[in-house]
């Protein structure tokens, strides 16, 4: 049986743990909050003492972290765990960081004659309970094939986007456009809203029309239109305006590195970083909804 | 059988008279360009002289013209054809105007007893052709009944936006949202491919991703993506970037007129007009994939 | 001497008069409310009981209205007053309405051999009550040299910008530049405090470099760097956000009518649109500083 | 006398050195290309075989290089040059690069107990020539003060922005507003063309009144209104499009690094690429008019 090394049990690391651990699989944990370390042991896995410690003995090691920063500063650099690893030992990193940054890692496994994947998710905290997750992987293709069974039991669709790096760019170009749809939809409700439509009925007519997209068809940020989604509650839950924040910086990065010209996903990222200033930052990212709704006299 | 007066034969009225003449139909046609006057007749329809003349001894009137100042003009002031028509006469404008506009021809019809629609269309020559338009309708529920057996004959989805004038606002809002779309697509296709990616791959990613769309799915704009599309054939045909401007203009009018804030669909408008300035007017509209793409020295 | 009718006495109309009538003129005067009227009077103004009242034995017509709407409703149609008015009368509005309204009202008047001019001003109340107010006049330059004198009372620069309307279409690109001015210099003044910088420091180099602006001179948007200016008093009075949301809307008017790019323009103006709905219409319109520099906690 | 060391000799360094030669600095040369530094030494400069040996025997060492990692390659890392530098030698780089980098490497001379000023230059290859750059300055007061004589032989005016980086920071911060200026400029005096003004009276009025600004005043990017600046010229010379671009993108790094919003920033930025791709990257960036102006057919 495969034996998995997993650091990093937060929002998300911890429910894909729960679900590996429900399948059988024999886990070895870590994290640097004592508390989550204790949850995944509870529910069956081994505690690590270290990072470095859950990097070996392991078939497979995955990693889901904040941000490249912290990636980097696991595998990398004089006390960076790529040098206890052993080779034969599959590394796949599930976090969303720059491309740059996954490539860099990438390269430096496989200096060592380490694969390894990149492979961020979307989904969200409840994909990862449900095991719903979709991973985006960048990476040599039997390395992905070798991970796919255990990506199977996290996750519900597993795209192949390229080589290394490919996976966090794939993301990173989904979410801004993602980004974009969402804030087109929401004025484009407004608009209709205040020449008098009812944002239920234009939302049915652009759904079967040419406006047709993600955001319509599922998560609809005009309150009323649509149930179970956040602006049916006060946009709480679902995928933060901050999270989002952080994916667009990450395509401004890519943008930047290449000299790509992205007026609409520059556009939405200012816009959010506005609505994060107005103190929306831990609310849904549908709520961007009110910069074009609001109309209560405030100072 | 209903006998109908068709004002407008271009390149959308031509193809709509063809079907209603097929589905047996009594039409009669008028257009001030004599060659599509003959055109219509040479297919079964009836000459007028003068779209007074089509207005009347007709149970429902059908008109399709260029802008809100061709239907003002055809339908108000002291030579308008409003004073010719029978109150049990149905008036159907599926010209794409604003709705200031169509409020207005339509208030000026109800004062004198006549029902009228405003039942602006999409899906272009081709759909036209095929029979398969969509219309958007505003208007009394009870006279988008009497029109639905002709629309279904020029038509395949009959939505019901409102009261009056709501078919044009839901055209405009729909339309604004597909120029975002478009460009966002664009835009991050091309921040894939500039970081290394494959286009297909990418936007089969996106497609069954947070970034679904119906430019993805439909209409992809990156060349070689997708076949029987414009941009599989040097973005000739297709939804002109003229007439997304126009529509666009319309849109800016309705956000003028009510305040609204539409930053993207704005930012949307002044790429597409300098995309025209740039020469691509008679071009699909899927073809602001250039502006991100374009590598050749000009000066 | 040169006797003057006056209609519309509010808060730059009313100051206007002031000074007209301390320089000696006569004044036949109007408005709709009776408070502004009597204090015109009581100022030495002949109070008139209506627009036409005013408008006749008079060698000079001012008016000054909220918009287009009101100028095209106080001059043209059947109760229009350009039917009462004696052509040796040189006509002056000084509203600040749309091109195509003032050229539209302006060709009525010549064809009744009435000589208009179009003369919006800038300076808001403040330059009004001190008589330095700017006039941006349309119209022929034999017109200007008749009003230049009444002109010169009420104001300190006054620019000719070509013929009919041309001082309309120069105001609005000009507060059109204005508020990309502002909200540039509020976005890049944020940008170097972020890094750390003084704003103080970085207002005094830009100045001097090839960033150097009106905004910065005299009307700095971070609070404290500048004393006597809006930022140093909670951004109130000044130039309103409504007023400047008002013009912007005449610039993209005269955008869509022309079919002209304006990206920086319709940014600026979806921006403040937005800001306005964020509760700051009535505050000076610098204080879209705030957009950038927020960071308390709202919901 | 002062000895100087100056590394980078190209369209900046060169008449940079030049000036300080004429002025009768020693100066020890050294560039990669060899062309380069025989025209210095032509100049009565002293050649150096490498980076490391301009930087020692040397009372202050100036460095002109083109991007963040030609400076950090050149005093970081092993073969850095900061090793061989004498702690009494005072380091001035007058490149443009991320105040990250600067920072970086200033930190790192302070660990060796180097005094460095980060010192970039607005004014472009004529004002090199002229001795007329503009120094915007970080670092210590001191140094700065050591740092003068020199500075005034190469430029007229010089700031002090404040700590290490500071220079950067306010470079950047005003090369973005300027993008601003300059693109606020070209749509307004396009959008006052299509509504009939004569570009140069609009352009008058602007620049005396709020819209006023660097662009207008000294630098008209609409062709005809001004004499002896690129729009005169086919936008030959001046301040490249390509190196505008990097400027942005430099002021984009760091509003990611800050999470500030820069919306106009962002967009110019996008448009300068888009315009760059279209072929007029090594056109003077007052070229932007072009976008707005454009009227002639190309495919």
């Amino acid at each position: 049986m495969t034996t998995i090394g997993f650091i990093g049990l937060g929002n998300m690391g911890g429910p894909m743990t729960t679900n590996l651990l429900k399948a059988g699989y024999e886990i070895k944990a870590f994290d640097i909050v004592p508390e989550l370390l204790e949850k995944s042991v509870a529910e069956g896995a081994t505690a690590c003492n270290s990072a470095a410690e859950a990097a070996v003995d392991v078939d497979v090691l995955i990693s889901m972290l904040p941000a490249s920063l912290h990636v980097e500063g696991l595998y990398l650099g004089d006390d960076g765990i790529l040098g206890n690893i052993d080779p034969k030992t599959l590394v796949v990193d599930c976090s969303t960081i720059a491309p740059g940054s996954a490539r860099k890692v990438s390269e430096a496994a496989d200096e060592k004659g380490i694969s390894m994947l990149d492979a961020p998710v979307s989904g969200g905290v409840g994909g990862a309970v449900a095991g719903t997750l979709t991973f985006i992987v960048g990476g040599a293709a039997l390395a992905l094939e070798r991970a796919r069974p255990l990506l199977e039991i996290m996750g519900k669709n597993i795209f192949h986007a390229g080589n290394t790096g490919a996976g966090q760019v794939a993301k990173i170009c989904n979410n801004m456009l993602l980004s974009v749809l969402m804030t087109g939809t929401a004025e484009s409700l407004q608009l209709g809203v205040d020449n008098g439509l009812d944002p239920a009925v234009l939302s049915e007519i652009m759904k079967k029309s040419s406006g047709g997209n993600w955001a319509l068809e599922t998560y609809n940020p005009y309150p009323g239109v649509m149930s179970g989604v956040p602006s049916a509650n006060e946009y709480e839950g679902g995928f933060l305006v901050d999270l989002m924040i952080k994916d667009l910086g990450l395509a401004m990065e890519s943008a930047l590195d290449t000299g790509a010209s992205t007026p609409m996903g520059s556009l939405a990222r200012n816009l959010y970083i506005s609505h994060g200033k107005d103190g929306y930052g831990r609310k849904d990212f549908s709520s961007i909804q009110r910069v074009f709704t609001r109309v209560t006299a405030k100072k």
